[in-house]
């Protein structure tokens, strides 16, 4: 236990909570721990790390609509390794800031009401991260909390990049690309600048189970590959990326599959496991025999060096690729596939240092660079919390 | 008149068929007249020429479910110009070939009855040339007739491209990207060959108001814009192109817009006319001075260059781009506004050549080469019908 400051972040998916447990220390915000929560797996149980340390603690509480109760529980475990009574500030991870939130902002009750009025923009997402701001208000109610949204990076893209060919109507009423990952992209842009100053466009691939891509030209985003939805783009764990608008009408008009149906379909039956119908996951796939297998990681290469492509174009050039998150960061593999696809633009991979998972992993003689880095959404959501408690 | 053997096509779209008048010389299709009537445009005419001669003749008939009587009527029009007793064949263009037929076939009635079937996979766009290949068969039973499908150029593509990442049991069903315009492509790729020799790997660009590219690597077809359906891609005059699934999901789930709203949205009110509310014609954009004209227009070149810079990947190069159709082969503006956004893969255009649709509209010095060649999806037809004539 420390009298430091604390602040805490909270990255809420639909399968799991990471909660990051950080100290305020010279005016910087310095990750001491962390706790992660599967609400899949009930009973549930909460990891937590301090250090090196690792600790795997059951929980008493089962999930309720609204959380509370986990959350309460969470704070009380989390109490037993950290001066949890110390904490300023609680930052969130938000998915959806839709026009209005183009950075990170307090919450009050009317910021809550005006997030929560972009769920019909994100509804499968949105309503998460709100149970959990709303349960913490609930239970620390003088508690500052603030949000990030995965979207406001993305502001800075031209307007062009975010359209879609459909009525102007539809536009004005908020169907654009906003684009997503938007808390990583700004990671790495700040990592970029730091360790390779003079790649000036990047495109950098976040390979999670969500997946897309953000092109970056002076650490400034002007494209993602995922736009309205976290469906569109590369394709992802159980998610198609790019899918033929017409697909989509055929199972609804030709095979009268319901709209409930088709959103399963899309959300959760698609993607690497639809594909393969082995696995979900690129390390099984990879280490799987059956050609329906190599099938699923040569469509996925192939298509996230096409979207690698077609970011060049808006860019007007490539200097580097990054690869980051759970397969960019650890599978070598991967990025050695989509590197091949690229070898014409002058992309050559150092086997070595790709296997090695170095930050740089192509030759010297590589026309475009390629590096790894780690990311970290929840350093952002801490460092932009920090920031709205120093100027409020 | 002549006794000379013709060879009647049939280009059936939804608002206009064309007719095509060959003679059969020598072993080899040779276009000598054509007629145009616009189905939309009651009283009915048929816009017909011969040489340098052009007719529009009013019809009596009207527009009937089965199109026997506009097919009687135009066939004893076109008598008065052309032996029309002397018709040994009729060609059709189909749109939508499936996995079945990837070459042109005669048409029985067991073919007829197959070529129907595949009207779930294209349900707007297959019946209207079935009609007229029924009503053809109606008046001339005894006329051989055959189909020349547009799905047919792009059976060479590899399994990967063709797929979409979603279950394997809807691909093996026929959710799949099967490509269009083949007919078109197919005339290209003959072009190519004969003018430019030397350029292995090209993507051609139809844009028409139904607009596409193609990967072509030494004339065959590697990739293609348009997919499962004819919505995919690059904007269109009303069609959106590439569009986020999750929009679909939103006009349904969020806006309850019905499935039939939803078709004719992404079929009539998308594309160019959507994004500009001016006009669906790139010549009225182009000459318009709005800004939503102008963006449009912006939009356009920025998908099609990022479209070519997808292709290039999945081509591992990129040695020529082709413009062709009616926007390719006759709007220099275009073709310079998506080649200024590829200047950074070594393309550099001749302005004065480019002004004058020239063959060749790069530079000496560009790295890649850009061709205007006028495409004829017609002559394609009446080669694969006299093809399959001297073999039956």
């Amino acid at each position: 236990m420390s009298s430091t400051d604390l602040l805490l972040t909270f990255n809420a998916g639909s399968s799991t909570v990471k909660i990051g447990i950080f100290a305020i220390d010279g005016g910087k915000a310095r990750r001491i721990g962390k706790g992660v929560i599967d609400l899949r797996a009930e009973p549930l149980s909460i990891c937590l790390s301090r250090g090196s340390q690792a600790f795997d603690v059951p929980m008493k509480t089962s999930i309720t609509e609204d959380l509370r109760s986990v959350i309460d529980e969470s704070l009380a475990l989390l109490a037993d390794h950290f001066d949890v009574a110390a904490t300023r500030a609680a930052g969130h991870r938000v998915v959806h800031g839709g026009d209005r939130f183009t950075s990170a902002i307090a919450l009050d009750d009317a910021a809550i009401d005006a997030v929560d009025a972009l769920t019909p923009l994100a509804p499968l997402h949105q309503p998460q991260a709100l149970r959990f701001i709303r349960a913490l208000r609930h239970l620390k109610p003088r508690l500052a909390q603030t949000a990030s949204f995965d979207t406001a990076f993305h502001a800075t893209q031209d307007d062009l990049v975010r359209r879609f060919a459909i009525p102007r109507a539809l536009h004005e009423e908020g169907v654009k690309r906003y684009g997503f990952h938007g808390l990583s992209y700004k990671f790495i842009a700040g990592e970029l600048a730091r360790k390779a100053p003079r790649a000036a466009k990047a495109v950098v691939a976040h390979l999670g189970s969500g997946a897309s891509l953000c092109a970056l030209d002076q650490g400034v985003s002007r494209d993602c590959s995922m736009g309205f939805s976290t469906l569109d783009g590369i394709p992802m764990a159980t998610r198609p990326g790019w899918l033929d608008p017409g697909v989509i009408l055929h199972l609804a008009g030709e095979r009268k599959q319901s709209f409930t149906e088709i959103e399963d379909l899309l959300y959760h039956r698609s993607g690497l496991l639809g594909l393969s119908g082995i696995s979900a996951d690129t390390r099984d796939l990879l280490k799987d025999g059956r050609p329906e297998a190599r099938q699923a990681i040569d469509f996925f290469t192939l298509r996230i060096a096409g979207e690698i492509g077609r970011m060049a174009v808006t860019l007007r050039g490539l200097d580097a690729v990054v690869f980051t998150a759970g397969i960019g960061e650890h599978q070598s593999e991967i990025r050695a596939c989509v590197a091949k696809r690229l070898s014409w633009l002058g992309l050559a991979i150092d086997e070595k240092a790709n296997s090695a998972n170095e930050f740089m992993i192509s030759t010297g003689e590589s026309r475009i660079a390629a590096h790894v880095i780690a990311t970290d959404e929840e350093q952002i959501i801490a460092d932009e919390a920090l920031s709205l408690l120093g100027s409020g």
